[in-house]
């Protein structure tokens, strides 16, 4: 359990000082943070907690949201950003996940959306590097393709992570959002090739997609994801940061955290933790 | 409007004979069929019906489903495609559009699944030479792929088209499934490059999905697709066949039939043709 980290998200109703307690009662060493509730808490009070914890940050959510034409909404997502990369770096989060952004209203132009992406990451890439944090490109399932995140594909995110120094722009490889792609393997190995991998989450894909699709994950083992094969080759690719559980359900939202935690524990020791090799994590 | 095809799903309730008689009223040239109203009026009768009533049959929907492992179901499912094959043939039907089926029961092998559809066309090749009809296999959009389709993206059909004679195997092009893909313009080309675009179907991607995710599609206009990039990318790789619009949404099939091949008409006219080449139908 070395390398496994709690993502906040997975018990979304927790306070920060709720999330790093039950996070420690279970033994785990890292915890992957949301700015909205280091925000509630305050950054510096939640540096300190966490710290005082004894708990790596194996990441920081998000940033992103990169998509808006130029003018005041795109400045102030940039600028946005800039505070991101200052967070995850007083936090000691190796990483920002970064969500790519959907279409600006009433636009079907996904190529310049696209373009816009990579334009914003140029913007910050002097930002991430003077704070040693990396800027983590997580390509989100195809179905939030027009109203959450523009880059789709590892391939994708790769294409524009390589325009930028590779201590400063990555990808995050969320097993939920890639498994489907007949090319995920492939694109683990060029990314570890390069140094990219920023992030390792697993959850799995339950079907049938939930009401609301964003809340459609579950647990390792619950859905039709193969662990063993994705772990491995994000293994074989070099990585040897954190691996996030970051699960969004409703029914795991609403259960007691101290359970929510001890199943990620258990799924994670069962299903990815054999395939991960035995190294201390990247920010460890 | 030469061109245009209005497929039968888009007016899910209405008999073989309704939906031909929909299709003539409304000045459309052809019609895109499915397997099960052409069985509920017999199959010889609905060929001579389609062709009294003038139309061509740009496709047959659907074969496929070919993920099962070795068995009574997957020889079953085999055995249904030759059928299927030659009721394409029978109705005049250049192409069967072909579904290739989900994970089975409890299996996590998306790689396995994805080896048995390229075994099972391997097995079907030789009956769609003889029968003149092509294999069009559909990529679906990646919200489906545990439960319906582990071909996913136009790259991977083509992966597999590739393997077989370009005049039995080929892909179809459907909006609503590709419009995501980062490499879809490509992908068309290279469909287009070795006469592999079995067919053309054109839906809006609405949001929120529904539901009932099957159900997500909308008219042309409804949504977030920009029909002018991908339909100059069909036409500019050489498909002269027709342009279907085949709609699954639960207000369509509750509206009038005539009304749904009015506004098909309207919003392909509008947002379609415009960039689709003045030629003849594949079949015409």
């Amino acid at each position: 359990m070395s390398r496994f980290s709690l993502n906040q998200a997975s018990i979304k109703y927790a306070s920060l000082e709720e999330a790093v307690r039950t996070t420690v009662d279970a033994a785990i060493p890292a915890i992957g943070l949301w700015r909205e509730p280091v925000a509630e808490r305050g950054l510096a009070a939640s540096a300190a907690l966490v710290r005082a914890a004894g708990l790596r940050v194996s990441s920081l959510c998000r940033g992103g949201f990169f998509t808006a034409p130029a003018g005041p909404a795109r400045r102030h997502a940039i600028d946005d950003n800039r505070r991101a990369i200052e967070e995850a770096a007083t936090l000691g989060a190796p990483t920002l996940v970064l969500v790519a952004g959907g279409l600006p209203e009433g636009s079907r132009d996904l190529s310049g959306a696209r373009e816009r992406v990579r334009d914003a990451i140029a913007e910050l890439e002097g930002d991430a590097l003077a704070a040693g944090v990396m800027l983590g490109i997580e390509p989100l399932h195809p179905m939030y393709v027009t109203d959450r995140a523009v880059v789709s594909t590892l391939g994708q995110a790769l294409d524009i992570a390589e325009q930028f120094d590779a201590r400063a722009v990555g990808v995050v490889v969320d097993t939920f959002h890639v498994f489907w792609d007949p090319q995920v393997l492939e694109s683990v190995a060029r990314a570890g090739a390069t140094g990219r991998i920023a992030s390792y989450q697993v959850c799995d894909w339950v079907t049938p997609i939930a009401t609301d699709p964003l809340l459609s994950r579950g647990y390792p083992g619950d859905g039709h994801i193969d662990f063993e094969s994705i772990t491995r080759a994000v293994a074989a690719a070099g990585y040897t940061g954190d691996v996030e559980c970051e699960i969004f359900n409703q029914d795991i939202w609403d259960s007691p955290y101290d359970e929510v935690a001890a199943t990620c524990v258990a799924r994670y020791e069962e299903l990815v933790a054999p395939w991960v090799r035995a190294t201390r994590g990247r920010s460890g």
